[in-house]
């Protein structure tokens, strides 16, 4: 059930049921010769939308401008500062607090949001009451990254080894490919790939990565990865968003 | 062509060819009882896909939540404040202008956009040369409302006379019809509507639209209506948007 | 009723009888050769003084900078940035609204402002209960643009025709001299005036504008259309605000 | 030579002789029952424009709501908190500096600005490379609180000894008493007066001054002793301006 | 070497050598019923301390109030908010690479802060070149947390197994009180500890967590273990710093 | 008492008693070719500890990086920009204000913090009602400069007449030397020292004071001059706060 393709008397009936809530983040940067721009996003959307299926359960609107400064040295990377992705987080989830959502799990497709979305959380629920949102302290958030669950490394390590590498990966390329077949980037990856994990400032990020992959091998992405990735992620993110919602 | 199924080379060869991007911009928030919580980010986002379409342009991320601090009183709306989207399409802006893009072109699907958008414009002109974008003076930013454009305007009259309305019109109705034919909600339209134009705090905004509609009959929309919305609305911003690129 | 000259007792006092309140608004910007820099704060007071001489009505401080970033590149112009402005205005509603005035109802004289003001009083209604203030559903704000009155234009057009432009207009400049009749500056407006209505970055819209006019032909206006201008601007706006008043 | 009445020309003209400008701040906030709201933004502002005439000085617009929060238990006071202020000062004194103008002399009158105004002038001097102004390290602000000046200081203590007190003081309210002769107002002052300087939370300063003076007797002034104040504030202040400018 | 301890020609002689500074950063916050509240500052201060003698490195002031918002419900705890704790790290950076400093090591004593420092350092790389850092792209930031360290995390294991837990740990209570043994407090442990890993807003906390602790228990520290701590941390991060500034 | 070395309940346990803090605030900064560095936040800390020794008071964490914008010419200088410590200060007290805190007493060590340290209080009173803290119109704010002590300056005058100076003064390095009596410096002073007051941007300042001294002579401090300095300070400012917590 997506929020967006929902009325709000749908969604007034969904909280007679539910106070969970879905929220996929992704991010809008480079993802080297053959990976598109959108990954992150695409990537967490589609996952988040099987996670829904399964466990009926409501998906929030796509944040799909994440924290990707780093990355700016490559056109079409679009990046919000982390003070700046720190409020839009905080006004989203604000806005539905007031409605009577408690728990918030994000499914985030990008490592460079991971710091500022804690932030977030933290100062989400400093100002929610601030913010006239009904009892603060029952209010819950929680981030799953669905490229480092378990199912989904463990695969990664069999089909890949060392050349799953850190940005631009064969997996989340395998899953966009999978997601959308009719968008199969094909280029020469001659450039020599670095390994090093080191994230400093833009400039020396693309000095470093010069086309943009880190330690990556994103040739070896086929659709059909893709869909075991998906496949992997959903079951295990589903029964992480049930537990989520039944902890205390 | 879609930023987020491009990859990075593709945009530094789209660069040699145009400075332009089409960015759309909607809300997240109720529709009356059968509009759709996301019809402003739909109806904005296919707009915008369809004038990229004719006119070899690049579209970017859908700003998805804007401002609609006003329709907090139903469930499942979520607004940035005005102060936050304002950083937001600077953030965004700011990132494009680096990588050469000068021309900025706004599809934006509601209302409550406007003033911020336009704030943010401002704003964007004055901090680009500090946040080391290339010739300041030659960015350009352009507001197109699909839902006021003369042609859009004169068939909603034509359709449904004075029952358009300002909020939850038939004429957006219809077009996500024509978008997600899957999707197309009905319930009884019993609550008498407030054709009033004035909109205040949320609290006051849900006593004054006690269903969320403002003046309009939605139960008039139909998917060929969108139809024809969404190709009026394209024809007419393609020749703006071309219009916008030419001009000095 | 000025609330600068008047004491806290008084406001009390009128507090009693009512909860309105105008604000004037206007800016501190070049207005081409002949302009005075403070034309639209001068108008907007002028005008706001006017119209609660008749409608008994207080009147608060000034908002005498506003939003002018575009016209920076001419010496004398001063401007907040929107992200300030906004705050500004929050701040002196918010200071008000702890009193009990609710009708906030600005007079302003600078279309550049409109942006922000209205951005602002959206913010204002969001952060009104945070901020201690009262009932902040019953909160309403007003903006309204003197020189967008249907009189004022009306006899823009018949005085002016198309030598009326978008800046630095002969009307406002009439209204100036009548308000100050010792402030009347002449100059030769010999550089060719450009029509366009395109406003983007503060170098740009030098280039495009060289003298500052936009469009205009200020050597037609005179003190005695200026007092025209002031007479209809004060009848209408004193309906105006009255209906506002009134209104639910 | 009043910015406000001055044309762009003209401030060009200014610039070829001086780099320097005097700005009026104040405050809107209760003086007791009989001094007038305004009088902090009156007495500035008519003082600089004093000191300009002398001085042959351009004044800028009034900064008329200043940081008055502690008196926003008084109906009819406003305030900016002190991190707008702070912002306004901030753009205020960058739009000024990207003209040429680096003398900025402010005339204060309200105490509860200082700490906010001196803070401001330092992000000023570190903001004002980034905001793109011209030799940042050439830029001089300078705070003059006209009621500190010793010529008016001991001119209240020969006159009112005690009864000076430290708000709604009689050689404030005197002043404005010589400016504005038609708004001389009159109320029992039959409250006892607090003569401590402490001031904490806006409800814990009306507890403690319930009639909003400070240890003042307001009824001991007179417009003649306005004028003295205003002579003797203007020529000590002139000096200082002139000081000011030709300093390193 | 302190910063603090050092004349500005000793930090100019420094330059000449290295310009890579160690930036300990804690927390203030309650650490359990026989935890000091500052412990998290104070062994980061420590081992910061103890690398630097190692290294011959500087060491800058403690950031000793970071962000522990959750635990705001225990009096004695003090928090930044994390959008202000991301702006003091970035104006104390900033500050230091304007003279020539480019590699900021900082040591953590707590698990709250790594978010916000991480969003820091990207928001810093971003803006460094608006502030007039010299060559942004050159600018490196490491953040390592002394409790992470592999020999640390080893040596808890043998020492305390389970009873470790994760705030208020007996490795931390241990280190400070080897750093300042007069301050070794004693206190029944009854409440029956929870092991839970989850965060979420100050009042939960303290309802799930009701003395403080979180699985942990700190009566099995002894300055002795404490000793061993440091050693250890000392002896690997400085082997960490030292790489830091080797590597590219 | 310090509240770094205490526990949450012996924090609790002295609220039942008192219901004031002491917060040492200092800088990091240059103080010319022999002092210190954190001279500003040693003397800071160290009177704070004195006076809480001699009133049984709690002292927090020492703020260690204020408001030194102006001396950033010099290497090993760091400072927030007045925006961010006032954020700082309100974070702090809006922390121990939710415990019930209601008398903080800051001693602080450096004029430049003066301004924002009494724009923060004055924000801070305003916000704490939204931040949750319990009777904000009974929070009580001070601000003690141990420089300005009568005690001290007259003992300055005695000892060192007008080569006090007003930055690096013999007597805040004779405090450092009595303190630290192990970093004692020495370096020539043969630069010509300035003894105007005036403080403009970092630069200038630099090139006004080239060493940094602003008219003082360090070189006639000793460590037996900082032992007085430091009874002084601690006597008087231990009456101050006791009359402060007296006091309604």
């Amino acid at each position: 059930m997506l929020l967006q393709r929902s009325t709000w008397p749908e969604v007034e009936a969904y909280l007679q049921q539910s106070d969970g809530i879905i929220i996929p983040i992704g991010s809008t940067e480079q993802h080297g010769p053959t990976g598109l721009i959108g990954t992150d996003a695409i990537c967490a959307e589609a996952i988040a939308q099987g996670v829904a299926d399964r466990t009926q359960a409501l998906v929030g609107p796509t944040i799909n401008v994440g924290m990707a400064l780093h990355h700016l040295g490559f056109p079409g990377s679009v990046s919000l500062r982390p003070s700046t992705l720190l409020q839009v987080i905080v006004d989203y989830l604000s806005s539905l607090a007031q409605h009577g959502f408690r728990h918030f799990y994000f499914i985030n497709g990008h490592g460079g949001n991971i710091a500022t979305v804690r932030a977030a959380f933290a100062e989400f629920y400093a100002v929610a009451g601030d913010r006239r949102c009904p009892e603060p302290d029952r209010l819950r958030c929680h981030l799953a990254n669905w490229f480092m669950v378990p199912a989904v490394t463990k695969l990664a390590r069999e089909l890949y080894g060392d050349e799953e590498g850190s940005h631009a990966t064969p997996s989340e390329v395998a899953l966009t490919q999978f997601i959308y077949p009719d968008s199969i980037k094909t280029a020469p990856l001659t450039v020599e790939v670095h390994s090093s994990h080191a994230i400093y400032a833009a400039d020396d990020f693309r000095r470093r990565y010069p086309d943009g992959r880190m330690g990556s091998n994103p040739a070896l992405a086929t659709p059909e990865h893709g869909q075991q990735f998906y496949e992997s992620a959903v079951a295990e993110l589903s029964q992480s968003y049930q537990a989520f919602l039944a902890a205390d």
